[in-house]
C-alpha cells in the first residue's frame, strides 16, 4: 500500500475540532504560530514521509537490521533518509532555539510524529528515541551538560536513547541492578547490562548519547534509589569534540516479531564513565517527563496503525469482488460486488475509521493540554497537568489496543491476502504488537490510571473530565438532532462516576479489586472519551453543514462514523461494566499450583 | 517453551465428559475400540509430538521453506521427521483398512491432531491436507482412482492437496476461471492458476496427488459449474508405478506472516493430465466433505493456540518476578513477587485456559458427531449430520478467534519479552493469524452459520441444539450446586432463539441485516455453546467429587474456571446482542466514496 497522510482530517481536528488558533494564542510563547505555519509543516512532513521513508518501510522489514562484531547496521536507505530527516530540520522542531531548535509546540511534533510513524513506524523510532533524551536533559541537565550534548542531538548529528529496563526488571524497574560508582573527578562509573534498548546501537550518527537509570552505593532499595545518567557512547571532550571511545558496547540484537528495522539493542556498561543528571535517588522522578511524551507518541503509534489498516484495507474493499450485495447487484457488469458492499467487511473498516480518526481526535487533544504543561503557567498549567496525568494512560492503552485491533482487521479485509507479506498488513500487525508492551504494558496503563490517578487522586482528577464532558452535553442537550449523542454519552459519564464508586467500595473489601478492575475501566474510560470526542466532531460538522459548505461528503462522513461508533463499538462498554461488578474473586480463586496438571 | 501434551485433560473430555465407551459401543464398526486402545494412541502421538516435531517448530519457523528452479525445500528435520510419522502409522490412522488405513474413528484423529498441530502447526499441514484429499477420493472416487491412488496416500508415501482458491477468487469459488478441457482417452487437459497451495511442492514425498476444481466447457457460470479433477504431479501408469511428470508447476511460494515451515504455493497447471472425479458441474458439492473435516481440523488449530499460549505463559508467570501482591507480599524471600499474583495476569491465563479446554471440549464434541455422519446410519447419522451442520462453523469461527485472543494473551504475560522469538509466543501469534482467515474466513463461517444454517433451515438446526441444552438445564435445575451456571446457561439459551427471531423479523425488511448480524452472531452462539459445555464439565466435576477421588485439585480447578468463564467472559454477549440490535444501517449508510478525502 502506498501512504498518504491524511491531510484533511488532520486539518479538521487541529482547527475544526480543537481550534488551534485560540490554543496557540493562549500561549504567550507561541503567539506567531499562525494556521499557515502548522498546514506547511505539515505538508512538508506528509511529503518528506510519503515520498522518502514510507518506501523503506517494507524493504526495512525484510532486511532487518544486522549485527557483528559489536556494529549495528540499518537496512538501506536509512541512514540517508536519516541525514535528510535532520536537514529538513525535522529532529529540531520542538527543541527550544537556544540549542538549535525551532521552538515549535509540542502538538505539532506530535502530528509529524503520526505522519513519520504512519509512513515507518521503525524509522521514526530512530530521532523519537533522540526526543526523549533531549527532554529529559533539557528539564534536568546542568548548563554544562546541555552545553556539551543538547545542540548536537537537537540537530540531530547524535542521537540519544534512554536505557530503563534490565533483562529481569521491566514494569518493575525498583529493581534494578545496574551501578553507578562515584569516581574522584566527579563523573560514575556505570556498570550492568541494559536490553530492549532502543536504537541503542547503529550507524546513523557518530555518537550516541545514553540516558541510563542505575543505582548509587548504599541507594535506598526500590524506586527511591534509582538515579539517571549520561553515559556517551564516545567521550566527549569540554570543547564538543569526540575524545575517546567509552565502556559501553551493543552485545546483541533481538530477533523480534515486527519493528524488525529498529535496532533492539542488548547493551552494556563496563565501568563506563557517566554522569548524574538531577538529584540523587530521584532518577524515576526525572523519567516522568520524559515517560509521560513517550507514551503520548505511543498512543500515536497505536492511531498510526488503525490510519495505515484503514488504507490499506479500504483501497482493496473498493477493488476486490467477491459475492454479491444481499440487497441487490451492485456491479452488474463485473463478475461478483467490490467487497466493500457487504456489511462485514464494512464494519471493519468503519471500525478502523473511527479508532483512527477519533484516536487522532484524542492524541492531538493530549497533545494541546502538552503544550500548555510545557509552555504554559499558573492555574491553567496546573489543569492541563491533571487532565494529561489522567488523559494518557487511557490514550496509551486504548489507542494501541485499538490500533493492533484495527490493525488485524487491515489483514482480514484482505482474506488470505493479508497473511501475505507484499500487501503490508500483516507488518503493520507485527510492527503494531509492541505498542501494547513498551512505555509500560496496557495493564501497567491500567493500574496507573485506576490506582494512581483515579483512586489516587480521590476522584478529583476524573471530576475534571467528567464536567468537560456534562458541560458539553449541557450545552447541546436542547439540541434534538445531537440528542442521539448527546443521551448515551451523559448516561456513560455519570455512569463513569457511579462504576468508580463502585471499585473504591469493593477495594475496601478486597485489595485486590483494583488490580481485578483496572483494564476493563480503562476500556470503559476510552470508549467514553472517545464518545465525547466523536460526539464533539459531530457539533462541529452540524454547524459547518449549517453555516453552508462544499464539502458536505466530508462533514456528513463525520456524522456517520459517529453514528456507527455509538451503535456498534460503545455497546462494548457494557462487557466491561458486566466484568468489573463480578469483582477479583473469579481471578483470585484458583491455587497456583492448580492452573494445569 | 517445550510443550507437553495436556494428557490428563483430554483424557477428562474424551472419556467423562463425553463418554467415550458408551460412544464407541453406539457405532457398530468401533466395537473394539476400547478406553485403552485410544489412550495409547493418543500417549504415542504425545511422545512423537513432543520429542521429534516440537523441536523443529522454532527452527522451521526460522528457516521456512526456500523455493529454487521450481522445487521446495522443507527446514531442516522436517524430511526425516514425516517419514518416522508415517511409519509410526500417524498417516493411516482413520483411513479405510482396505487401502492400508487403521480405520480409528475420525474422534481419535481430532486429538492427535490437536497433539501434532499443538507441537508444530506447520508440519502437521502437510499430512493434515493429505487426509482431505483422501477424504475426497474414499467418497467420491471411482474404484479404479481409489485403487491407483489411496494406498500410497494413506501409507504417506504419496501426498495430497487441495487446489480451490484462484488469485482472484477466495471466498467466491463460482469465479473460478481453471479449465478442463476433455482428451480422447477419457481424461482432461488442466488450465489455470492456483494460489495459496499448501504443500503443493515439497521434499516430501516422491508424489503429489492434487484435487483441482475447474471448470468444463459450457458448464454454467457460478457455483454450479465447477467440477473436481485429479492432478498427479507424476503420472501413474496402470500398475501404480511412476511414468513421466505431469504439467504442474510450482510457480513460487509465499512470504507470509507465519506458518512459515509449511509451503504456500502459487501452482500453474499448463494442459495438466486430470481425471474427473464426482459428477460433472458437482464439484463444488463433493468438496464439502473435505471442507467440512478441514473446519474441524482448523478449528482444532484454535484450541492448539490457546493452550500453547496458556502452558508458555503460565510457565513465565509462576517464574518472573515483578511487584508486590495488592493483599500482602506472596514471595517475602524474593525481589517480588511472581506475576501470576496479580489479577490481570490471571485474568489472561485464565481466559487462555477457558478457551483451551472450552475449545477442546467442543472440537471433541464435535469431532463424536462426526464419527456417527461417517459411520452411523438411519435418524442417528441424520441427526449427527445436522448437529455438526450448525456446530462446525461456530467452531471454526470461534476457536480460531478466541485462539488468536489467547496467543496475544500469552505474548502479553510475558511482556516485552513476548514480542522476542526466543519464547515461542510471538510465533503462536502470527502462525494462528492465518486460522482466521483459511478454510473459510471468520466472516464466512459467520454467514454460514446465520444465513445458510440457522436461517436456512428455518430454526430446525438451531432447536435441535437448544433443545439440548434446555434438557441438560432442566436435569440439574433442582441442584442449588449448579444454579449459578444453570441459571445464565437457560436465559442464553432462550435468548439465543429470541434474538434469532429477532434477526428474521429484520431481515425481513432489510436484506443486509444477516450480514450485518452474522459475525456478532457467530460470538454470540459460540459463548453459550461453550457456556453450555463448560456447564456440563462442572457437572462431571461436581458427581466425580460428590463420588469420591484423589484428585480434588483437578476437579475443583474446572469448577472455577467455569466460575471465571460465567463470570468474565460471558458477559461479552451483552456486546454482541447490543450490537445486533442496532441493525444493518449504521454498517450501510455511508458513500463508496465518502470512506475517505
Amino acid at each position: 500500500m502506498q501512504y498518504k497522510a491524511p491531510l484533511r482530517d488532520m486539518q479538521f481536528v487541529l482547527h475544526e475540532l480543537l481550534d488551534s488558533t485560540s490554543h496557540y494564542k493562549s500561549i504567550p510563547e507561541y503567539q506567531e504560530v499562525e494556521k499557515d505555519i502548522i498546514d506547511s509543516y505539515i505538508e512538508a512532513a506528509a511529503s518528506f514521509a510519503e515520498n522518502e521513508i514510507a518506501p523503506l518501510n517494507r524493504s526495512g522489514d525484510e532486511e532487518g537490521c544486522t549485527f557483528e562484531n559489536g556494529k549495528v547496521t540499518t537496512p538501506k536507505g536509512f541512514k540517508e533518509a536519516y541525514k535528510q530527516y535532520c536537514e529538513l530540520g525535522f529532529s529540531a522542531l520542538a527543541a527550544d532555539e537556544e540549542f538549535g531548535g525551532q521552538n515549535m509546540p509540542f502538538s505539532l511534533s506530535t502530528v509529524v510524529n503520526e505522519i513519520m510513524g504512519s509512513a515507518n513506524w521503525s524509522f521514526s523510532m530512530y530521532p523519537g528515541l533522540s526526543h526523549g533524551a533531549i527532554q529529559t536533559l533539557e528539564h534536568h541537565g546542568t548548563d554544562e551538560q546541555k552545553a556539551i550534548y543538547l545542540e548536537k542531538m537537537v540537530t540531530g548529528e547524535w542521537s540519544g536513547t534512554m536505557c530503563l529496563t534490565e533483562a529481569h526488571a521491566g514494569s518493575d524497574l525498583g529493581i534494578i541492578r545496574t551501578k553507578a560508582e562515584p569516581n574522584d573527578d566527579g563523573s560514575y562509573s556505570i556498570t550492568g547490562q541494559k536490553i530492549f534498548i532502543s536504537a541503542g546501537e547503529h550507524d546513523m550518527t557518530e555518537n550516541i548519547v545514553h540516558i541510563v537509570l542505575a543505582r548509587l552505593p548504599g541507594a535506598p532499595a526500590g524506586t527511591k534509589g534509582i538515579s539517571l545518567f549520561i553515559v556517551p557512547k564516545i567521550n566527549v571532550n569540554a570543547d564538543g569534540s569526540l575524545a575517546e571511545p567509552n565502556q559501553v558496547t551493543c552485545g546483541s540484537i533481538e530477533h523480534k516479531m515486527g519493528i524488525k528495522a529498529s535496532a533492539t539493542c542488548v547493551m552494556n556498561f563496563d565501568g563506563a564513565k557517566g554522569f548524574l543528571v538531577g538529584p540523587e535517588n530521584r532518577g524515576l522522578n526525572c523519567m516522568f517527563t520524559f515517560m509521560n511524551i513517550a507514551r503520548i507518541l505511543t498512543a500515536v503509534q497505536g492511531l498510526t496503525a488503525s490510519e495505515i489498516a484503514f488504507q490499506g484495507s479500504l483501497e482493496y474493499a473498493k477493488d476486490r469482488l467477491a459475492m454479491r450485495s444481499m440487497s441487490g447487484v451492485k456491479a452488474p457488469d463485473k463478475v461478483a460486488d467490490p467487497i466493500i458492499v457487504h456489511p462485514a467487511v464494512r464494519n471493519m473498516l468503519l471500525t478502523e475509521k473511527a479508532f483512527a480518526e477519533g484516536g487522532r481526535a484524542l492524541a492531538y487533544y493530549l497533545s494541546f493540554f502538552a503544550d500548555i504543561v510545557v509552555k504554559g503557567t499558573g492555574e491553567e498549567q496546573e489543569y492541563a497537568d491533571q487532565m494529561l496525568s489522567l488523559l494518557t494512560p487511557i490514550a496509551k492503552a486504548f489507542l494501541t489496543e485499538t490500533g493492533y485491533e484495527a490493525a488485524n482487521h487491515g489483514v482480514q479485509v484482505y482474506g488470505g491476502h493479508g497473511f501475505i507479506s507484499e500487501w503490508g498488513m500483516e507488518q503493520n500487525v507485527r510492527d503494531t504488537r509492541i505498542a501494547c508492551l513498551y512505555e509500560g504494558t496496557t495493564e501497567i496503563q491500567s493500574l496507573d490510571l485506576l490506582g494512581r490517578k483515579v483512586l489516587g487522586s480521590k476522584g478529583k482528577m476524573l471530576a475534571n473530565f467528567t464536567k468537560v464532558i456534562a458541560d458539553f452535553c449541557k450545552e447541546h442537550e436542547a439540541d434534538e438532532g445531537m440528542a442521539e449523542f448527546i443521551r448515551p454519552l451523559a448516561d456513560l459519564n455519570a455512569e463513569w462516576t457511579d462504576l468508580t464508586g463502585r471499585i473504591a467500595k469493593q477495594a475496601a473489601e478486597n485489595p485486590d479489586s483494583v488490580g481485578a478492575a483496572a483494564v476493563d475501566y480503562m476500556y470503559f474510560s476510552g470508549y467514553v472519551t472517545l464518545a465525547y470526542l466523536w460526539a464533539r466532531m459531530v457539533a462541529v460538522a452540524k454547524q459547518t453543514l449549517a453555516n453552508g459548505t462544499t464539502e458536505t461528503g466530508f462533514y456528513d462522513a463525520k456524522i456517520k462514523t459517529a453514528q456507527f461508533y455509538f451503535s456498534k463499538l460503545l455497546p462494548r462498554t457494557r462487557t466491561y461494566v458486566a466484568r468489573i461488578d463480578t469483582g477479583a474473586e473469579p481471578y483470585m480463586s484458583m491455587d497456583v499450583d492448580q492452573f494445569a496438571f
